[in-house]
């Protein structure tokens, strides 16, 4: 047990909260980290309603502990997660992008315990207003979809304990027991992990993607796309010719088009390691195995404390 | 008194370094850091030769603690600055850019301690082969001239803690207590701390851009011209001229053109806000006031060990 605010907010032994990451949140991974003594998301950003209301029920057989999900807000597909969540009484709401006033209370008013993602510590200070029950707070480091201000969660999270009195859970670049370690000694009350977890057995991404990003260097992955969509994606052929078109000065409408249509599928999910878009955090160039999620919980809990023993104190 | 390698090393009180920021760093800065228990850097990056000798002597008159220097090696002076050092047989030499195996045995031949700025884990590791006593490694939200790579400071210690075993200084985005002691959880023995003391009443830096950098917002730095020289850089009229070239495709030598020469201390030590380069860390959001040296060292020492304390520990 490593309890904080968030373990008591949410009933889970250790305040580590598994992403809702596209292409690889499913039932499984999800129940498995819940199971650990952790959160699991289900994601919906890459699920159909129907796909998202079995994954969910089938999540809740898998374990007897409870398992939320992450609803992208300004999705196609959005509205109807929004309602499958609802009618199926998800006991904990992640939602991210858009406006945190949309769904708090309505989720709230459902008994689910409401979290929002945010990027500055400004759009921390917004969620808290708009009533949530925690806020994720995304740094630079962050695999996926990334703020426009580029704040790194060294300083996002300080600044943000700072403004808000709800509990934060910090995210980007966490992935060790001393990353989360840190997040802690920052302000926040928990972590979400995402590349961790979607190189573990349980991740439904591909093989070949997993062991791609398990090999990756440290400087594999970069932000791209800054011009309408920034994503922290890694380096591939598909990654080279956007980085290309950049460099000469490609419109943002050019770039969406040679972006098309159902790439991130394609890369974590088929597996195309050349045409796909690649979706990983920063901290991918620092691991090397593909473990379960039992075993990466209790790794980063044993380190944790290892590293907390030995911090120095201040002495005379 | 907080005790870790590096104040073994350096016979100081606490692992709180100054960098050796451009235009900020004269004796007056440097040496009051070192009163205060940390390691002031007199910094050689915006001085002439014959300034950086009168500044490292006049540095020694003003207190009785060791004050180092950092002299960038990629320079036009460099080559000077590094002779001054020398035959002012400075006791703490931080070098950065170009390569550590340059001058890294001959300053330790001469009686210092030497230390090298990396920015990758990568380049940690060739530090530690080339026989320095610690590296400084460089995250992404730091000020001024930044890593390629853009790894941030969570992610970058962590993963060089695992590399490398001389001491570390985390550095990008510390400016709290708090920060120092993520910093410690991360793996790293010390920080060098760059914007809080560029905003200091004994800061070199001009009034005018001390006064921009506290009412700064957490979004106000970007890097830009990384086409080139990547540089972390506060919003004004003369970065938005650099974006709006590089979004339209401008080369790496169409934007030193526009650069041209001198920017830098137009910015921040004559405080032309409007067209000068303003240097700073991302953390330049977070911060509110111009304190003293020795106010901010207390400060941050005091809230390191209210925030170790408070740390949760895991329990069954």
């Amino acid at each position: 047990m490593l309890k904080t605010r968030i373990t008591d907010l949410l009933g889970i032994r250790y305040p580590i909260i598994k992403g809702g990451m596209a292409w690889c949140s499913g039932a499984k991974l999800a129940s498995a980290v819940s199971a650990a003594g952790g959160l699991g998301l289900v994601g919906g950003g890459s699920m159909d309603p129907d796909l998202f209301r079995s994954q969910i029920r089938k999540a809740a057989t898998l374990t007897d502990k409870p398992v939320g999900v992450n609803i992208p807000l300004t999705f196609k597909q959005s509205p109807d997660l929004v309602t499958v969540a609802k009618e199926e009484k998800v006991p904990v709401v992640f939602t991210s992008a858009g406006s945190p006033k949309r769904h708090t209370a309505m989720f709230k008013d459902n008994g689910a315990k409401v979290f929002h993602v945010a990027s500055t510590p400004e759009q921390a200070v917004k969620c808290e207003k708009a009533g949530v029950d925690g806020v994720v707070i995304e740094g630079y480091e962050a695999g996926g979809h990334n703020g426009r201000e580029e704040l790194t969660t060294m300083v996002l999270t300080a600044h943000a304990a700072k403004l808000v009195s709800v509990p934060l859970l910090a995210a980007g670049g966490i992935a060790t027991g001393r990353q989360l370690l840190a997040a802690l000694a920052l302000g926040a009350e928990g972590v979400q992990i995402g590349s961790r977890f979607a190189m573990t057995k349980e991740s439904a991404a591909h093989q070949k993607f997993k062991e791609f990003c398990v090999a990756a260097q440290s400087d594999a992955t970069l932000v791209v796309l800054k011009k309408k969509i920034p994503v922290r994606m890694m380096d591939n052929p598909f990654r080279e010719r956007i980085i290309e078109a950049e460099a000469r000065g490609a419109s943002g409408d050019e770039l969406l088009e040679i972006l098309g249509e159902g790439r991130p599928r394609q890369g974590m999910f088929e597996g195309d390691l050349t045409e796909g878009v690649l979706e990983i955090g920063q901290v991918a160039g620092m691991l090397d195995d593909l473990p379960t999620c039992a075993e990466v919980i209790k790794k980063i809990v044993a380190e944790y404390e290892r590293a907390r023993r030995v911090l120095p104190p201040v002495s005379e």
